[in-house]
């Protein structure tokens, strides 16, 4: 399940039912666990001085796409799967059954919590704080300079729990989006956005409460919290606080 | 043709004077037609259960250049060209001599027709339909769920026949562009556009005819429909029918 | 220090202590000089036609990161830094000591100055004149085709020494942003921009003087000229000339 084509630096510690694929390279300093599928063409434990010979600790059961970096001195806990052409640096914390979509870069020094995921071309700079089950849409930008360029601290943005970024968004440095949050496509986000409110527009301004959204199934359901109508690939004790938490739109 | 260090399944089917360049991997799931050159750094047919055991089929003449990525369950019509850095997912049907610019995500089951080009770095996902001869700039992106996350059923963007979106525009869910209109730079496209008109803004409003736009050039002309004054690249038969059909400003 | 899992062409010319990565492509038309870092899974001279059969020429102390594809007929002087997934494509002069950010694409034909620094994502077109010292944040990207499509002839975007685009801006094409200017992010700029002044929104309008944003440090020193506090990376001798001219914050 190793390619013959892949080169396996002999220092890397490697689980059982490992696969790698044609042409990737691990690096020594790597702990895959077991079940990960690496695919072809990726770089496995990228060195860095930045990392501080800290390993790349990726969980078990995780599935990397093609074309994809991930750098020394990163952890991530199980079961991540990432598109192709992802990037992730050093001293990225990632929580467990984390989803990173195609061309999404991560520029480490930063945490995600379990079950996040972002879609295609997402970037998250340096000092990104993201919660548990966040939702990033294509093309979402976070920021971390208040005036460019100059050595931004620890000025990034704080994305709370449950919290949806539609596409194309863009969040200034140090912005709070509040947990169950939802931002418009497009959107310019320069002022903290409060639980549970919809903000739109360059720049965002406040247009009402999640729950005001209805499902467009004609159930005459709020489309919020999501976490009432969308299971699809959560663990089911997961699923089951939601039902608890929020109710199951289904039995309503 | 075949580069030695390339990895082809003895199961693929190759078809006469085709390239494949270093390091590229080639499935057994994949019928690639005459005349195709496929890059170095590639994966042609990655598998997915998602393609349900359809093969990807590359017609004639194809250039698809390094490090793109075509899975298995897709069908693309002759002289497809794409840039560098492409996916292309599954169920994915793509019309003749189209062009696909680099950084370009096709997510799978969606239609692409005949003639279109898309720039780089757009993003169109599942259930998207576009036309004939449409144009996409760089950073476009189509969208399709109304109020993510949610199994979005059918709520891809529709794009009709020769219309422009130009760059870093975003279409929200369901909606319809006509065929001929242009959307201007950065706009959020959240209502549908009519044929021949030009919308812009954040959200996008309309502006006018597009007919109203004149060449940069000092002629006077029109510069839409696109079709009267820009040939380059398509085949003699095509740009004979617009010349019958739109004019030629070079005659006018 | 030449993997011997990359393809040298036997014509290369590569300099003294040149380093090249895993599975990397070095074609016959390059000059690599002494002290360059050219990673794994990279193409180095892609062939084109458009490049008149001039070679690409990267000057010395160069780190290419992996993934990047760097077109024959492009000159690029001295200690130039690349993330990954770049695109350089032909006839693209880049000065010295210049950044440029994982999946940036830059299409040829263009200038750009000394000391230039691009961040992730951005998409620099033909005929984009860019000076020294400029920064392009995330997801910047300019055009040049104001009637797309057509032919471009020279509308592209000219940005002057100094000035910093801020991440998601789209610039209009033959747009001229002058030095030391700032455009706020998410802007789209659709008029020139009077040099130290900042522009923001869709379309981007004046907002006052750069010299009138404060940094967020508590110092009350304003953060423009970003170059009165901001050294890291840069040259000794270009940061004296910076004190010389703008004075130094930290010794006000």
């Amino acid at each position: 399940m190793i390619s013959p084509f892949a080169r396996i630096d002999p220092d890397a510690r490697i689980g059982k039912n490992v696969t790698v694929g044609d042409f990737t390279v691990v690096h020594a300093n790597v702990v895959l666990e077991d079940g990960c599928t690496i695919d072809s063409h990726c770089i496995i434990g990228y060195p860095t001085p930045l990392a501080e010979e800290m390993p790349l600790r990726v969980g078990p059961g995780a599935l990397i796409r093609s074309h994809s970096v991930l750098y020394a001195g990163t952890t991530i806990q199980e079961r991540l799967s990432t598109g192709h052409h992802v990037v992730i640096r050093e001293k990225s914390l990632v929580g467990r059954q984390c989803q990173i979509g195609s061309y999404t870069e991560l520029q480490g020094d930063l945490e995600i919590g379990d079950y996040t995921r972002t879609q295609s071309s997402v970037f998250i700079p340096k000092h990104s704080h993201i919660g548990r089950a966040v939702w990033l849409l294509p093309r979402v930008t976070l920021t971390n300079d208040p005036h460019p360029p100059s050595d931004p601290g620890n000025l990034g943005v704080h994305i709370e729990d449950y919290a949806v970024l539609a596409a194309d968004c863009t969040v200034l440095p140090g912005i709070t989006i509040g947990t169950r949050a939802l931002v418009a496509a497009s959107s310019l986000v320069t002022r903290d956005v409060e639980p549970d409110t919809v903000v739109a527009g360059v720049p965002a301004k406040k247009r009402g409460m999640t729950r005001e959204i209805l499902l467009k199934d004609g159930s005459g359901e709020s489309a919020y919290p999501w976490m009432r109508h969308f299971y699809r690939g959560y663990p089911e004790d997961l699923v089951n606080s939601w039902i608890k938490d929020y109710g199951d739109k289904n039995e309503s």
